[in-house]
Parts: C-alpha cells; structure tokens; sequence
C-alpha cells in the first residue's frame, strides 16, 4: 500500500558525522502548528538523556519537532548528556523557531559515548533546508543502526466525513523485548484528538504490539515511542469514547502491528519468525510468562533456526515457567501440526512433515498448557550464526 | 590432584545402542554395602521419569546402585515413561541381586523419546562383569553427551584419625541454570554420616556451586545431583554440627566448585568463562536476579566472545533488572580495570588496555550497585557460533 503522509508534516535526514560511515544519522519531524502529543519510555532503571527530558517536555503542553539521532544512544552520560540534550534543543528551538518546551528528542546508539553536539547543531540550517514531505524517508533512514530494511507504513481513515492520515517509523532489530526494548517509534498523524485520547491510543496500540515482540530479550535505556497529532484534518474532536476513538485506535493499532512485523523480521541476524501463542492458561500473565520464555529461549530459537521440531526443549520450556502445567494437558503445534498432544509425541513420518513446513520463513508455534482459559501472543524471530556476528563486533 | 575412590565403591560404563555412534552410553555407580543417599533434582514444573521415580526412591532408605543413561532423557513420557523406569530397575535390582527400592536412576539427553528397556537390560551382565574401581572413567564418560570433556574430582580428608574419600562426576553443558538445569552428578563417599547430615551438605554446597552456574538460562526435565555415603571409613559418624561436619560440607562444597567451573568451562561452545560478581545490593535477592540477568544476556555473553568492553549493554541490563539502581553510584570493573565509575565511562586508551585483558580465557566482571550491602556470584561463559551450531544441529 502506498505511503500517506498527513497535512502539516515535514521531515529531514541527514549525515551530521556521529556515525564513521557516512550514513545519515539525524531526523527530524515538524510540525507546521503545534501538535498535541503523547510518549511512551522504556520502563529500564537506567534511562538516556533523551528519555529523561522527553519525559520532562511531554509535561509542557504542544509540540512542534522531533529531533532523533542513531549512532549514539547519549545513556550513561550521566548530567553531561542531560546538558548536552538541552544545548542541542534550544539551538533547533532558536534555529527553527519554535519554542524550547515545544522540541521532544531521541537517541538510540552506542551507550556509554557522549553527543557530538557541535556537530549536532551544525546541521541546524541543512535541515531547515531539507524540510519536506519526500524527506521523510530521509528520516526513517537517519534513525536506523543495525536495521537492514527501511520500517515504515501509513493509514488512511475517514472521521466525520474528513480523511485522517496516520503515518509512522519505527527503528529497532536488536535487544527487542516488552516494553520497548531499544526500539524508536515515530507517528504523526493529522487527526483532531484530545490528549488523553490520543494517549490512550497510543498504550493500547503499543500493549497490542510493540510489548508483544522480543528479540532477545535485552531492554534498552533508550527506547522511546513518540504520536503528534497537529488536528489539520479538522474532524470533529475524538474524546477518549465513541465510534470515532475506537475508529483511530484500530487504525494505529493496525500500523503499530505491522511495524511490530517488520521489526521481528528484520531482528538482528533474523532468518525466520516466530508466531508464538499460548493459551489454555490460568490468567494473562502466566501465558505472558511462558509465551516470552518459548520466545527468549536460546534452545528454542536455535532449533527454529535448524529447521529442528524439537518439542523437547518447548515441553521443557513450558515446564521452567509455569508451576502448574502438567504432561498430561499439555498440546503443542508447529504450523498446523500438533507435535505434542497430554503426554505424547509425534511419530517419525508425521515429524518429518512438521520438518518440511518449517522451512517455511514464518513459522507459528501454539502450546495450550489446557488449565485455564487466559492466554498470550508473542512474535519474536530465530537465533543464528548472524546474530552472534552482529553482536560480537558491534564496537563498543 | 589425582584422583582417589571412596572404599566399596565400584563403578561400569558401556555402550548399550542408546546412541547411535557406538559411544559409552549407561554407567553403573555401585555400593558393595547399603549407602545413606541424598538426592536434589529439577523444579521445573515437568519432571522426567527418573526424576519423578528417584524423588520416591529417596524415601526407602539405603541405596545400593545407580543406573544412568545418556543419549534418551525418557521426559515427556507419560506413564510409559514410568513404566520404562521400573522395568530396568527391577531387572537390575535382580541381576545384582539387590532390592529394587536400593535402586537410583538417572536420564540425560533427548527429550520426548522412549528408552530402549531391552538394549538397557541385556547388558546387566556387562555392566556387573565390567565392575570395578578402574571401571570409574568408563562410568563418567558414559553419563557425556555434548560435554567435550570428562569431568570428575575427588578429596581426602581426616576424620578422627580415619581418612575418608569422596568422589564425584558430572555431565552438563548445555541448558543449565540455578537449580540443577541439566545436569547430572554422582557423588560417592566411604564417610561415616547421618541422612540429615549428608542431605544438609549436599544442599549446602549446591547452592554454593551449581546454583550460581548458567549457560543459557535453560532449566532441563532432568537434573538430578546423587550423593551416597556407605560409611566404610568408619570414623565417628558425623551429625548435622561440630567441626567434624564443617570439614565434611567444605570438602564437598570445594569438590562442587571445581565440578561447576569444569561444566561452564566445557559450556556448549564455550569461549571463554565470565566471573560474574554483584555486590551494593539491598538484598541477596537482587544481586542474584542482576548476577543472572548479566550472565544470561546475550548481547553481554557475544561481547565477551568478541573481547569487546561494551559497559553500555552491561548498565543497560543491570537497569533491566533493579529498580533502585542509579547511574550515580554504579561501578563496573572487567578483569582489574574499572570501566563505569558513576556516570562516568573509561577514556578509549583505558579501553584499549581491557580489550587486551579480555582475550584472557577466564574473565572477571563486577558491578557494585552501591545501593546496600548484600550480593551474589555467578560464573557463566560467553556465546559463540558454535553454540548455534550445536543446537540448530543436535536432532530432535
């Protein structure tokens, strides 16, 4: 589907130097009014710079842009990155004329490193410049780190009549797990919204979403998820109740999945995915539980990876992370196949067709532990050769 | 240090056609006399039969033999697999006329699979022929499946005048974690000691040993720690104080140790071994959920396969994993170097210096939290390709 940009959103990418190769490493989002917004954090004790005074900006009323840098993630700088994130804002501020409290920042990169900020804000002007509807995949670029593949995507809804445009990106490939382990996530939509309604949202696309993905298991200092909404659709307001809120959280639900998609299949060294669901629980957050184990197993992702229906590891897994299964209720399908059923495993002839569809590049994965009627979905992606690459070279 | 048998103990190892590659395959660990046990298993929640057979066996008193297999784990079996169990153990019991409840089983290797019951008892012959002192090495190689090594230790130490010996093997390099997470170890002594007794030290020196070892975070269907004491040293029988206990339990506890650094050095494609130490904690609690969290991660573990000092993922994870931890009053050292000192990361010559350091085989990090005064150890080893090559590979 093609992309859709909503009225009075501009953006920028550029190289600025944080990174050593030449790649663009700086975004930026404008707002041509000021946009209402709303922003989620990573919930990790140690928190970036940005996060910390994006938490601070979002108390502060409208927004008019998004600064965001990959390379370096300015975490664990201590008050020298708080310093440097509020240099860095009050010269866009100035540059771009808007008001400090209206700039919000992010970072993702490598944590421990100091911003450039002299370089930083001597892309003020280029930016300003480059500002633009077909700058926005300039943008998406300037954010991307370990990313292979651009992640991107848009909705087209009508409200009242008027057509509300909902736009996002996303980076994030590695270190993915609830709650927004290092992942960017940037929306800008032109829908007339309340606050409280666009945040509400914003949570439940994300609970619907981003907190149902994992890498491996990591979580970020950084992570940041961030919704403008400027109103130039001119709608009529959405409040936190009716047709019309239930009408745009769908739709951003909606993208926020098919974001959460991407970001597993392009999860560092990732060759296949993982459709995880577990049901037959006694509440959510036991099949929560087990659902992130199977997930985070490296047994588990090392056998998808071999192509391998080792139910063994999952009747295992299973059994690590939740008191109460039991062998004898338990049920395990990989594709449509059951592999595991209270007790018993599969025949050879029947294994080996359960071997032939996992070379499939989705493959789904259900256990029902059969003890109760909550359950859980998790997507998460295989364990490889690269993975161990990517991440044993990435220079600290 | 060579290597010394406890009095009337003897010990077989054979192949019997479990594995397919004609390698040692079922082990014998004999007591010419009734032997105290104790035993300490698997919490996973789905126990295999030998686990689920052996938790009863402990219950009726002396022991006289052992049988452990590799290559089947006989998990996931149902009652077949139970009935399997009793099988064997009633056919040994017979052939080394013995009572079928002096009888401990033990399973390693793939889940979901049926044991061969009549490969396993048409060697009894073999196996009681083959009984012997010398017979030790042929038992600890038979327990091996992707252990690369053979791993056994023994100590001496005086009681009353009277010098009491006690040995043990282990297999495990893979899927372990705290509480035993596949592993087996068959520890045997002549040493003259009560039930209660040898249950405390048992436990004592778990907790000291194989509890602060991981892997991959996996928990297996199957561990199981067996201890018997026959007492033919015939000093005074030590109960569960006084110092001739103390000696007993730090003889045990020091055996354990060396065992548990012999399996995380022999860790399913090990690099090198990682010494975790977490200290400035609240509670013990914490420093344990922040030791395992550091030694499971694996963006840590493929930085250390890569000798590379990224501190960045180590704050990143010890914030993943203790709300109360600040930035201001963190510390972490790799080998002898601080490299996170408050806020504050180490300058590049700094690093250079620890990147050197790291390409030593055993590696030393510490994080002082600086939050209170408690902590936990943990030693674990790195993440490297052919850790994905052995479990994208092993057959399910």
């Amino acid at each position: 589907m093609a992309l859709s940009l909503p009225k009075g959103f501009l953006y920028a990418g550029t190289p600025c130097g944080i990174k050593n190769d030449g790649k663009k490493d700086l975004a930026i989002v404008y707002s041509e009014v000021p946009a209402i917004a709303a922003g989620l954090f990573t919930t990790n004790a140690i928190k970036a710079a940005p996060v910390v005074v994006s938490m601070n900006q979002l108390k502060k009323g409208k927004k008019r842009i998004i600064i965001a840098n990959s390379g370096i993630a300015n975490a664990a700088t201590a008050k020298d990155g708080i310093k440097d994130v509020n240099e860095i804002i009050n010269a866009y501020a100035k540059g771009f004329n808007v008001k400090p409290e209206e700039v919000l920042v992010a970072s993702t990169g490598i944590i421990g490193r100091r911003l450039p900020v002299e370089k930083i804000n001597a892309h003020i002007i280029t930016l300003k410049n480059d500002l633009s509807r077909q700058g926005f995949m300039d943008a998406v670029k300037a954010v991307m780190t370990t990313d292979t593949v651009p992640k991107y995507g848009s909705r087209r809804l009508k409200i009242n009549g008027r057509e509300v445009i909902l736009t996002g990106f996303v980076k994030g490939s590695g270190m993915i797990q609830p709650h927004f382990a290092t992942m960017l996530g940037f929306f800008t939509s032109d829908v007339n919204i309340t606050p409280g309604a666009l945040r509400k949202a914003m949570l439940a696309a994300s609970d619907a979403s981003f907190n149902r993905i994992t890498i491996d298991g990591e979580m970020s200092t950084n992570d940041t998820v961030f919704i403008l909404a400027n109103g130039l659709a001119e709608n009529d307001i959405i409040n936190e109740h009716g047709k019309n809120y239930s009408l745009f959280e769908q739709a951003l639900i909606d993208l926020t999945r098919e974001l959460s998609e991407k970001m597993v299949k392009d999860g560092e060294g990732a060759n296949k995915v993982i459709e995880i669901s577990v049901t037959g629980t006694k509440t959510e957050e036991d099949g929560k539980r087990v659902a992130f184990k199977l997930a985070n197993s490296p047994l588990i992702k090392t056998a998808f990876f071999g192509e391998d229906p080792n139910w063994g590891r999952i009747v295992a897994t299973v059994g690590a992370s939740c008191p109460y299964v039991s062998e004898s209720r338990l049920k395990i399908w990989i594709g449509k196949q059951i592999v595991f059923n209270c007790g018993k495993g599969i025949d050879n002839d029947a294994l080996l067709k359960v071997r032939n569809s996992m070379k499939n590049r989705t493959i789904q994965l259900a256990v029902d532990l059969g003890s109760g009627n909550k359950g859980f979905n998790v997507m998460t992606c295989d364990f490889t050769y690269d993975y161990v690459r990517i991440n044993s070279t990435y220079t600290s």
